[in-house]
């Protein structure tokens, strides 16, 4: 039976990192110890508050939360915000099903099919997937790892507006390069949005890792274009809690959020239990987000400083988030990768990291680049230095007498 | 600040029954007790097994579960569907964010920008609203509350096929109408499917609530049709916990799986501690879905009967489901509605229906109808159904005044 399903369907990228999913579940099974730098799941724990929370359900029946969120939920995240001076009212917040549904609703209440959009590469490959699903269109425009993936030069912006140009999607601190946007950056976002009357979608989920001591911008701190901004939050990373699926839309914009509405009242409410989680999360004690944002820190310096020890691999200091993407002595990081999870292990032990090509649409770009997440421990992630150093060793010695 | 915002957003309706919720919240405001017959949330419990679940959580971290759901959950609802006769690999199964994800992932994949799908109206609001999100157009085909909402005869629906349609969707048991369909119109749907090669998207939340002895026939219980069938399934009324947010996409086409699995790995996992409730939820006991069942079947007849009973009002007695429409002597449902939240009390209290327009997109269909949840005690149903009768009363007497 040959069905016809949907071209948006087909076009679709099946990212790389799914692609070698089965290859890591195959490497455990053979008895590996795979050390999974590929995905930003954390392995710290979840605040105490959250699990409490959920021991403490005082209902008789587990039903719909309003579309927009629970109300409790909405007034903690106000005050939550207000502690980066971000001042938005209740009303602006609209709590999504992850970070992923305040995409997706951004993208269909704003971009119709052909309109385009803006993106600094490499970027979290599933901004592409929600501009397919709304039949928009990605248009990237690189960032180099020579730059320390630096926002490129506004002309550059310029020369890709089009009549059907309608926002510019940033990711700050980024996924996946770590990179934090200067004041000098977000203003000159803050003129091109401004100048071509554009919507300037601004993935914030990293805020509270910022490891430099410089300031984390937020798009609602650039004076002019509060009516533009559409801010995707989600509570996944910083409570160390992704399967609770609770984000947020925010935005100032009375029009967008009524149409905003529109998506999430057929969808009929986010996820109840999520957000009696999230909310009790956001009491975390200032103890715990310390711990866990020094935790990071330590691990950022050392998978960095590990990086940059072997030899031809090299990596940016990220600055925010918990991802690095660095240069490796390959010609292609994709088989590499592959390589690694299919014929490599030093010690019973291999590697998963996620190859960036993935996170670019230009083709070509990225190829001897990959993403690393540190959300392993500093033992774990000492080890997986180990395998990575040993496994170039191996596969460039392979290759050399491949070409011999 | 004008900025342009998408299309779909602006032509997506927003349903009367939303208009109608601010009246409601006023009138409860002005201290006049609301009877809420215009919303499936049921009042009866969520079953012991789910907060049984939830206050025995060990987990350190709340983290992503599978894209497709947890394994554990997909066998469970494998067993689950078993039991009707339903027999479909775990691999079939895909776990969503509610019935609505459901929806929109099976449109999304099936569905370009401009393709139909033809579906009997009166029909669930939020299919147009997941339809315009894909960018494709529902054509209705009336059924009529004379023919108590029974499939419309094939030759109509042959009428409206054209090279862009793609599907039939339906709903069995029925929501709005109650309407159970039989084994003769579901193989009637069955030809049809087959001749034109479409897909029949099926959503069969309600199987758990059939009233009158007759058979519930699956869309999968059709043969000839398996790789064509997309089977939409919640928990959310079956176990009282709407809020949970946890469905499931069910097909044997395994190319539609693979596209399907697409939106799924972009929007990362459902929710976990919904899939943790849903799960423990399936081992509800016997005796408490018999109770839940009990209850519905006592409800259905207490509200049909009393509607009957009212002069000029007319319900057919649904077969499944926990609605139904009826027939009110009055011109235009929406307006009387409005005025019974606005400007009408009885003994303090009033009534809150969803006019039935919203669940039509035929102009002028359904116009004297409302659909009415009894997902109320029979004592507040009663005192619904008096406060129905005397609001009739005074607005048709209102009426023939103004018209003197």
């Amino acid at each position: 039976m040959n069905m016809k399903v949907s071209q948006r369907g087909e076009i679709m990228p099946a990212s790389p990192i799914r692609r070698l999913v089965p290859l890591a579940n195959n490497a455990v099974e053979r008895g590996v110890k795979v050390y999974r730098l590929n995905i930003g799941q954390p392995d710290l724990p979840t605040p105490p508050q959250a699990f409490e929370a959920l021991r403490h359900i005082d209902r008789k029946v587990l039903e719909y939360s309003p579309s927009d969120g629970l109300l409790s939920l909405r007034k903690k995240l106000k005050e939550y915000y207000s502690r980066f001076n971000i001042e938005v009212g209740v009303e602006d917040i609209i709590v999504t099903s992850g970070g992923s549904e305040a995409v997706l609703f951004a993208f269909m209440a704003c971009l119709d099919p052909g309109d385009e959009i803006i993106v600094p590469e490499p970027a979290y490959a599933n901004y592409m997937a929600f501009a397919i699903s709304a039949g928009a269109k990605i248009v990237t425009i690189p960032s180099t790892i020579e730059s320390g993936f630096a926002l490129p030069p506004l002309e550059e912006f310029e020369k890709l507006i089009t009549p059907r140009t309608r926002g510019i999607l940033i990711c700050n601190p980024n996924n996946p390069t770590g990179y934090l946007y200067t004041m000098k950056e977000m203003l000159q976002i803050r003129d091109l949005v401004k100048k071509h009357n554009l919507w300037l979608f601004s993935d914030e989920v990293y805020r509270e890792f910022c490891y430099t001591g410089a300031p984390y911008i937020s798009a609602f701190h650039l004076p002019g274009i509060e009516e533009q901004v559409v801010l995707i939050d989600s509570v996944s990373k910083r409570y160390n809690e992704c399967g609770i699926r609770i984000g947020a839309l925010i935005t100032k914009n009375e029009h967008l959020r009524k149409n905003v509405m529109k998506f999430c009242q057929a969808r009929l409410s986010p996820p109840l239990l999520g957000q009696i989680v999230a909310e009790a999360s956001i009491d975390a004690s200032p103890e715990y987000m310390l711990e866990t944002y020094t935790e990071y820190v330590e691990r950022r310096n050392f998978l960095v400083d590990g990086i940059n020890r072997i030899p031809g691999c090299y990596s940016p200091i990220p600055m925010g988030a918990f991802y690095t993407v660095a240069k490796l002595p390959v010609d292609d990081a994709d088989k590499f990768c592959e390589w690694c999870l299919n014929e490599f292990e030093y010690e019973g032990a291999t590697i998963f990291m996620a190859p960036a090509s993935g996170f670019y649409t230009t083709p070509g770009r990225g190829r001897n680049e990959v993403r690393l997440a540190y959300v392993l421990c500093k033992e774990d992630l000492a080890k997986a230095l180990k395998v990575l150093e040993e496994a170039l060793k191996a596969y460039n010695a392979r290759n050399d007498r491949d070409s011999n």
